[in-house]
Order: structure tokens, then C-alpha cells, then sequence
């Protein structure tokens, strides 16, 4: 692949750039001091995906990310059987993620040469919160709110491109996860792999090494800007 | 007004923020080395408001101002007897926008405390490319594209809020055009107006003055910053 003919490059967000696992446990500790706080971030993070899936199926309509959250923290806090003084500003800590230490200074290089933007599952307003907390120096936010549909679904990633007025195979998905890249791939986006292996925490067992012969296969973003600049 | 109650500032783009007109000038004279480039700068530019109206009216589908500004160009190269050797380059005049002098200085004062998006009739694409070329420290690009409808239907207004999860009480809108700021506030956001004397040349006579109680009535941007800060 010629990065010549690349004009954008569009990341996974959560995960990919910045660290959910630990930065939404910071939280949590401080809004429920007595509760295992890394356990109920995993718990919470796992109820992200079968909360999309009716949307993505059709039975249920647009839906943001943020309101989504909101009620899986109900059900977790069920689950876990504790009461949270504040939820709607614990719901908030999906927007202070800190950034894994290799994206912000391989973002600022890869911005003179690229357009960045995220095209993530989290909303406009989601996505612009924790780019301000986090400093990613995106140049707009794309994803599901564009499409109105939620990743793996191809209209995300097409719609993402459409906004740019650019091919498919103009636009890089960079990602952590195997399933978003293979997704990209058949919607015609060229694909990129960065290793997260401190994602899930000690033990993770998924998304270690590339699945398939993504265009890229980097150690981390570092990497990635060493590639393409 | 109380800024404290306000959470971002959202702003029109052509002629409050950039010169379009010796701007798209700039680049007629060198695609039509023979022609008045400031003349024809004009008379492209007189072509935007009819282009979005039938859009508005429901009488064509939401069609972005990228393709608009083609079409508008091929009318006035038409009235203009001139062919353009490269319209599609030409057309990306309106990509390539110098921003007036107090703008950046402003918005960097701006940034920390505020979101700051534009709220344009350009698209996604558009605004995000003049964005990369004006140095438009923006944090989401917001406005037309998100509500496939053209200002000044208060839909773009509502639905620039609505992608930030904000109530429009807490958005102002920042414009040189008062009808822009009364459409914005009948939507119930704040107003804010910055004069823009030279935006149509010598002997402009429109929107010199703010043409009601605005929340704010600046000097320029420095001035809001001032006020907002």
C-alpha cells in the first residue's frame, strides 16, 4: 500500500487511543469507595455491546452512546447491588479517558500529512468532551452518530468517508480490534493494527495479533507514524 | 447574560470568520487570469442563498454546498462567457479561505473554556479541509450536514445543539449576519454579532450594526473574547 493515496486516517477510540479500563475505574472509585471498581468498569464495558445490538438490528432506533451508557450503569449497579449517589456525573467518566502514551505525540505527527478523526461508537458531543480532556487532535468527529448506526455495521465506516467527500480506499481505520478492521476492510477502507494488550487487563486473551494481513501491523502508534510519514 | 451559563460557542464561517471574497478572488485569478475575479467572486457567492433554497424548501433532497458551489460555478462561468480549464480545482477555492486577522488570537483565548464549533451551511468535508488551512482550532464540526437541511431552518440550530447534548441556552451563536442570529435565537439560543464591514467590499451596506438586543454586540473577535472570558 502507497500512503500517497491515503488522505484520512479514522480511529477507534475506546481502547485504541485511550485506556477505558482504567480511567472509568478511577472513577467509579471515587463516586462507590466501596465497591471493586475495576470489576464493575469491566462489567459496565461489557454490557456496551448487546446495548447496540438492538440498534444495529433495527429493533430499536438511534440511540446515542451516552444514553446507553446511562442505562447500562442502572443494570450494573443492579448487578452489583449498590446505589450510585450521582449517576448522570459517574455516566461522565466515559468522557475523561486518559490516552495510552504513544497516541498523542504519533497523532501530532500524523496531523500535518492526514486528516484524524474518530469514527468510534461514542456521540458528537462524547467524542468532543473526551478529545478536550484528553487532547486528540482530531479535525472533526465521525462514526455512529453520522450514520445513525452503531460499528461493525458498514454504514458507519461509509458514512464516515461520505462526510469527507473521499473513497473508501482513501481512509485508514485504525484499530485494536480484529472485528473492527475486518468490518472496515469489506466496506473498502484500508485497515491498520495497533496491539492494546493492556485493554482487558492481565490475562487478555483477544485481539494480541493481527488476525489478517492488514495493510499495517504496527507495535503501537509510534510505529504507525513511522510508517506513514 | 451570565457566561457562566453558556458551554459552547458556535459560529458562522464565511464572512464571520473568513474573507471569502478577496479569498475566492485570490484563486478565480489564477484559474481565469482574464477575467474580474472579484466580480466573479461575487456573482458565485450570489448564487449560494437561491442554490439552498429549493433545499429548504423541501423541493431536493439535502445536497452538500461542495456540489452546490459546482453547480453555481458552471451558471456563473455561463453569465461569465469563460470556460474553466479545472473546475473541480477551482471549486476548491472555498476550501482555501483566509481567516480575518483577530480570529485565531481569539479563539485560542476561547478554547479552554468553551466548545467551539462551526455552525456553516458547508459541509462536513468542507468546513473540516478550511479548518486544516486557516488554522480553525474547532473541536466537532457541527451545522448543515448534521441536519441535512440549510440555515436558516431552525433544524441546524437544534440539531447542532442536540449533536452536543446541550440545550440551546447554553449554545451562542456567533455571526456578522443578522438574520443568521435571528433565526438562531427564535431557536432559543444565545446571540452574539461581529460586524464585518469589509466582508462584501467597498460600499457594503448590510449588517453593519447588530439590528437588535443581542446578547452580545462585539467589536470583533478579540472584543467577544473579552466579554467571554
Amino acid at each position: 500500500m502507497d500512503p500517497a493515496t491515503l488522505k484520512a486516517l479514522i480511529f477507534d477510540v475506546f481502547g485504541t487511543c485511550v485506556d477505558w479500563r482504567s480511567s472509568v475505574a478511577r472513577d467509579v472509585a471515587q463516586h462507590l469507595p466501596s465497591t471493586d471498581a475495576t470489576a464493575f468498569a469491566i462489567a459496565w464495558r461489557a454490557e456496551y455491546d448487546p446495548s447496540m445490538a438492538r440498534i444495529r438490528d433495527g429493533g430499536r432506533g438511534y440511540v446515542p452512546l451516552d444514553d446507553l451508557h446511562r442505562e447500562n450503569l442502572d443494570r450494573v449497579a443492579r448487578d452489583f447491588d449498590v446505589r450510585v449517589p450521582d449517576p448522570e456525573a459517574l455516566n461522565r467518566a466515559w468522557e475523561r479517558l486518559d490516552p495510552w502514551p504513544d497516541v498523542l505525540p504519533a497523532l501530532a505527527r500524523l496531523k500535518p500529512r492526514y486528516i484524524l478523526a474518530p469514527c468510534s461508537n461514542g456521540s458528537i458531543g462524547l467524542m468532543t468532551r473526551l478529545a478536550r480532556y484528553a487532547g486528540l487532535p482530531w479535525d472533526c468527529i465521525l462514526g455512529a452518530e453520522i450514520a445513525r448506526n452503531y460499528k461493525p455495521e458498514p454504514a458507519v465506516y461509509l458514512a464516515s468517508c461520505a462526510a469527507l467527500r473521499l473513497k473508501p480506499s482513501e481512509v485508514m481505520m485504525v484499530a485494536a480490534h480484529n472485528d473492527d478492521l475486518a468490518a472496515a476492510r469489506a466496506a473498502g477502507l484500508k485497515t491498520a493494527f495497533v496491539p492494546r494488550p493492556a485493554e482487558h487487563g492481565p490475562g487478555q486473551a483477544s485481539d494480541l495479533e493481527p488476525a489478517s494481513d492488514w495493510e499495517i501491523a504496527a507495535r503501537d502508534f509510534e510505529d504507525l507514524a513511522d510508517r506513514l510519514t
